[in-house]
């Protein structure tokens, strides 16, 4: 059991993520263009992580466990980060909310156009305004080339998408920021001793153990990229424990700030953990996003991080 | 262990169907619109079942169980039962595949569209013709009256609609279909014996015991709309016992037809199994959807069943 919980043995038995090294090529490109002094004068970037993973109950997979994340919190953020000036990996569950599409509901892409008397598509009057506004800043963000778009679904992509992007973004040492807002699954089913084929129900009730995923924050902020600008997440159901959980993940991964928020009320509030102080952020007007002043605070406080790195900010953090 | 697995106890500890007397009485109206003598001369109604079910694992829901289905199949089918006549009450995951929806990619709803000069929405070129026709087949079958949808996401609200939308299509007797192509969960976590909050990590590996959902077919079939056409599916990832086990559905639940498709080819090829026979059906070329002809075969064979319940074909079945 102890070895399925080392992360040795975890990227040596999980199946090798498709397409690594043009995902590995991207990366680099991405972020030579984006570190570039003569450019943007050594942008800061962020790693964006976003949705759930699941974890494959079976090797030809029908069945997997699953944790509940829209991807909104990672959507909305990036977008804010962009407008912030930083480059961003946005690194996300398939099939999750994508930056300036999230006012789109699941089903209704139909009912945002009608086909007029030339039989032209248009947007429903209702709707052109936000449509366009989402037009334009998805388009003028993917010309700059100051977005990159990294997807996974289980836990196997992710930590692998995770590990690659890391070890390339220490490349710009404290201007780099990991803001990990993905719902990681902490239980799995080792690779080697998963079922091969889809588990058949007639034997009865199905017991399962499950092992504790690695937890990779440590090797993060030790061997990946140390000197990074770590953010982690606190997602709990039981307000009596989160902000004690939060403490405890502060200190145990030597995260820079971790944010706790409860499931019941993750959009309206927040609680942002430093090792210095808890401040909570809440939602004012109906149509604010949290994120907004979330991406605020964070920028600032990853300004400082950078100043205190650099020796008395002898480098302009934009 | 045995009381988790009788239906009567899973209804009874499920947690109930939000909005049940709103979506009771869409049902009660759609069905009487559509079964109408006058109207469509007493039309065949059929009740498609699409994607997969969750099983959560804490009341408060962060992790669960699912099935993988994308709902293509569900969301195609749709289409061609409403071409051939049918009126569709479409029982679909939340997030799955919708009905004319089917060409758009997860993310890609921003590349359809461009802002021309006059900052006017346009459909891209490329994908002009698609779209016109997807918003144009939707608006009609919307506006005919002859498409429900109704969205689940749990296993506990996929088996209350289901009895809901049964013991209503009862009402039309043999003109009744059930096309159940949504990937059921077999095992689940009762209620009752539900962790409320979400499960903490600290202590090591999880051990869960999941009991199998109850076997609602032959309840649909004897109790909950007796009269009714009854097509299951049967997907498995292992060859070798596929159509064993797509018999033994028809058997076991007394279907009349099994659709039996494996995972890796499912898109490309099904069995279609009855008493009398198996029928292979395969996709010839790339742009066809294999629903089109699955849907022709299956309607055929509704009419025929309703000819022998109605003593000679003295109705017409559509």
């Amino acid at each position: 059991m102890v070895a399925a919980e080392d992360p040795e043995s975890f990227f040596a038995t999980a199946p090798p993520l498709r397409d690594a090294d043009a995902v590995s090529a991207r990366l680099r490109d991405f972020i030579a263009r984006n570190s570039h002094p003569s450019a943007a004068s050594g942008r800061r970037i962020v790693c964006v992580t976003s949705g759930g993973t699941t974890v494959p109950l079976e090797q030809r997979c029908v069945r997997y466990i699953d944790n509940f994340s829209s991807g909104h919190r990672g959507a909305a953020s990036t977008e804010y980060f962009l407008k912030a000036g930083y480059a961003v990996i946005f690194v996300h569950r398939r099939g999750s909310c994508q930056p300036y599409c999230r006012f789109l509901p699941d089903d209704s892409f139909l009912k945002f156009f009608d086909v007029d008397a030339e039989s032209k598509v248009q947007v429903a009057e209702s709707h052109a305004t936000m449509v366009k506004k989402a037009i334009g800043d998805y388009c003028k963000a993917m010309e700059g080339g100051s977005l990159l778009k990294l997807a996974f679904s289980t836990i196997f992509e992710y930590l692998q998408l995770l590990k690659m992007v890391a070890t390339s973004i220490s490349s710009v040492g404290p201007r780099g920021m990991f803001y990990l807002a993905a719902a990681v699954s902490d239980f799995y089913v080792p690779w080697d001793r998963m079922a091969k084929h889809k588990i058949q129900s007639a034997g009865g009730p199905l017991d399962m153990r499950l092992s504790q995923v690695p937890k990779m924050l440590s090797l993060l902020r030790n061997q990946w990229a140390p000197l990074a600008f770590c953010i982690s997440f606190k997602l709990e159901t039981d307000s009596g424990i989160l902000v004690q959980k939060a403490d405890m993940a502060l200190n145990k991964y030597n995260m820079n700030i971790v944010v706790a928020n409860l499931l019941a009320t993750y959009k309206q509030e927040v609680v942002i953990v430093t090792e210095k102080e808890r401040s909570t952020i809440r939602k004012i007007n109906r149509d604010e996003d949290l994120e907004e002043q979330m991406v605020e605070i964070l920028s600032q406080n990853h300004s400082k991080y950078i100043c205190g790195i650099t020796n008395g900010c002898n480098q302009s953090p934009d």
